[in-house]
């Protein structure tokens, strides 16, 4: 276990680490997406990674980072979302017990995807309180490890793999941009680029509608998340007392998008690229087009965190 | 020009020739189709092929293998979807002209990306008859080289790059599909697999709807298309005379399926893999649904046709 804040180092060890259990997914460029922004993109495709998203790095890292002592009492966390199907993959390949805290809202298609990987799931309402205490009885009463979706050093320094990997394999990246939720994907990022792409320069971007991120880096303080509605219901989380002290010190800045932006810039990576991609991941191209002044000209490495959309309900109607 | 039936080499001479032009497109696999089916998989992804499908090959094997005298006077083609929009691409890269004839029908989407690339339009009733009397016209007029859209030999040796690549880089390949309109993709796919995979069985997919493939090669002579409707509408064209005798000598089967099996497949492509396909690239993952002997413990490639689909319209409401 790390006790302290994650390092460049602790990114290689991860990406050693899980380079058995996840994909090093493709780099995709675009001539009308380029066109479009006036920079030169580069797509580090998460989108196609185990589970549709980034956070099976995190997740496979914190799993596999356990000792056999600690791993047989199993791991937990809670999640709504990819988090919670990325730590029962983990576990499943580790084959040891997982359970997921999830709210009863959750999307059914999620929950039997977690359901699927082997993983225990334990009810509790929406409210984060309600989840909080399910998963401490669960802990109590397991001896489980929690793997937190975003504050856990572990998490922080698998997630910034997918960095590594783009700027290793694309050089001389002016920014790397990835969205902001939890932040345990932007500090990863971030220690990342700054170890192995010292020059560029580290952009979040999250919805206009919750911007806590961005306060939080220009107050230097956690903000709460707004609790408003936004089409990114996947940036909707608090940052951490890991995670934020290496964004402050790590990320230039955290630009906020509106919704509208979003939804365009998701539509033209789904019509243009042919990939299917999550709302929050349309932040950072949404980003370039509401401020053009951002990327023109410029090289720009984007991390597409995700994939798992209900493509039933379509945010464009 | 080659005259005559193209053969293996011409794919060969395809490769070299267009390789400035295309993409060598990503193969993807995935662990739960390969549930799904029984079979293990492998994706070529033309999907994410320059103009958003393989037609970009044969296109551009027909341009750039035209004369400096011939190239001078242009090419022209009829199509209302991919073709148009391939052709048009290709002689833009050759900065020469180019005329599409186009049905009134066509897709808005479609129309604004020939008229990006620079070709002309000539609009056309959308029966087969008014297309080609506008064509003659056309012809008749400018002096292009006409690129028939599924039976030029250039064409179908340029469409055969694809599978050339599939087999090339995963040896060992049982069975190779793709899904058959023109007929086009289908001989060249048959060409590449048989001269650098002759192990592999060569499998054609197409909707029941219009089953004037399967038709035509059980029967031995070429069958025109039924007329009825099909999620799959780029299957509902004409084989050729040039294209048939190869799909005759090389080609093992073509399974028909139906239309709710063509839309589950396709919706399992997006949601499972991430990857925006067509309703005509899912016709070989639905065969193997119908046909559930076909594939069960080999490995099958597919060529992923495209990804040319509107978002806004899509099959499963």
């Amino acid at each position: 276990m790390v006790d302290v804040i994650p390092s460049f180092d602790d990114v290689r060890q991860a990406a050693r680490r899980i380079a058995p259990y996840v994909h090093r997914t493709p780099i995709f460029t675009s001539r009308s997406l380029d066109e479009l922004t006036g920079a030169t993109l580069y797509f580090k495709a998460e989108n196609l990674q185990k589970v549709g998203a980034f956070k099976a790095r995190g997740a496979c890292n914190a799993v596999f980072a356990l000792s056999e002592a600690e791993a047989a009492r199993g791991v937990a966390t809670h999640s709504s979302g990819n988090h919670a199907q990325a730590v029962a993959y983990a576990a499943g390949l580790r084959h040891i017990p997982a359970t997921v805290v999830m709210p009863e809202s959750a999307p059914p298609v999620k929950v039997a995807a977690v359901r699927d990987y082997g993983a225990e799931i334990v009810w509790a309402g929406s409210r984060p309180l309600d989840r909080e205490r399910k998963l401490e009885a669960v802990l109590a009463e397991t001896g489980a490890h929690f793997i937190h979706p975003s504050n856990d050093p572990h998490v922080i320094a698998g997630q910034g793999t997918a960095a590594l990997e783009l700027v290793t394999e694309i050089p001389d990246l002016a920014i790397v941009m990835a969205p902001v939720g939890g932040g345990g994907l932007l500090a990863g990022t971030a220690l990342a680029a700054v170890g192995r792409a010292p020059a560029a320069r580290v952009i979040g971007a999250e919805p206009a509608a919750v911007d806590d991120a961005a306060r939080s880096l220009q107050e230097g303080r956690i903000h709460p998340p707004t609790g408003a509605p936004t089409v990114a219901d996947g940036l909707c989380t608090f940052l951490g007392d890991v995670n934020f002290p290496i964004i402050q010190e790590n990320v230039s800045d955290i630009v906020t998008v509106g919704e509208e932006a979003i939804v365009e810039a998701m539509r033209l990576i789904w019509e243009r690229m042919k990939l299917l991609i999550e709302p929050s991941s349309a932040a950072p191209v949404a980003a370039l087009f509401e401020h053009p002044d951002l990327g023109r000209g410029q090289r720009v490495g984007i991390i597409i965190s995700g994939g798992n959309v209900d493509v039933t309900h379509l945010p464009w109607g």
